[in-house]
């Protein structure tokens, strides 16, 4: 239900976030998140129209964030990428529905407002603060996310 | 986040549970569910190989839930078409990981619960027996389903 796009640009932010406030190229998060690079670039580039991210050209540039990781929501994210469309009229057209909902698009809504709610309630920086035995996109068990940590990654 | 296929694929149960226990043909499926023919013949094939929908030929014939439409809920009917894939193990095959996902991938397939959750709590026909205004399918307001108001629909 959530595509590769999504994926991967969930994969990029976490993984700029975890390494903020440095930058990072477009080959290094490749490397980091296992996204073959010409798909990453793509995923970037709607991240940096949708202003998650930022691109600064030069010594000691790279991606960045945009925004800071303890306000960045998951779906701030995914929809940057593949926004979430709730239902607001029916899908068939029918005039005599129109904002009102049958029982059968009441529900596949209720649905996406779950997810979104879900997603909304939840930033890179909660996703990277949680103490866990898997870090994400870390292939190492019990490491911490961070700077220190980004040599040891072997994919 | 729901594909086309989807939604599709829920309108022409709805239309075979508002119509059981009589069989519809494609052409009269399409009709009343305003999908495209052609998008519709591969939705039913779909449906049929999964036991959903159950498909008769000759006079009286044409197509039937295979299953009553207060046992089939909306999960069977979507993981019949594009199976909601709950995420078991680490998406970037992680050894260290494993089944022990990490924090965003555990809010993914969080969600991933919850949709699954909804879905599989709800039946065609709970659907179909709700008080509404709004009946799926039906362009008339007030209207209920059934065979008798099958003549009266304009799409």
């Amino acid at each position: 239900m959530f595509s590769q796009t999504v994926e991967y640009a969930l994969r990029a932010v976490v993984h700029l976030a975890s390494e903020a406030p440095s930058g990072r190229t477009t080959d290094e998060i490749a490397q980091a998140t296992s996204v073959p690079r010409a798909y990453l670039s793509k995923v970037l580039q709607s991240l940096v129209r949708c202003g998650v991210v930022k691109s600064q050209r030069g010594v000691g540039g790279g991606m960045t964030l945009a925004i800071p990781a303890e306000e960045l929501t998951i779906l701030t994210v995914v929809n940057a990428v593949e926004p979430i469309e709730r239902i607001r009229t029916c899908p068939l057209g029918l005039a005599a529905h129109g904002v009102h909902l049958c029982p059968l698009h009441r529900r596949l809504d209720a649905a996406l407002a779950q997810v979104e709610a879900a997603f909304s309630s939840t930033t890179l920086a909660e996703v990277l603060a949680e103490p866990t035995k898997s870090v994400p996109l870390c292939p190492f068990p019990h490491a911490h996310p961070g700077k220190k940590s980004a040599s040891r990654r072997t994919t």
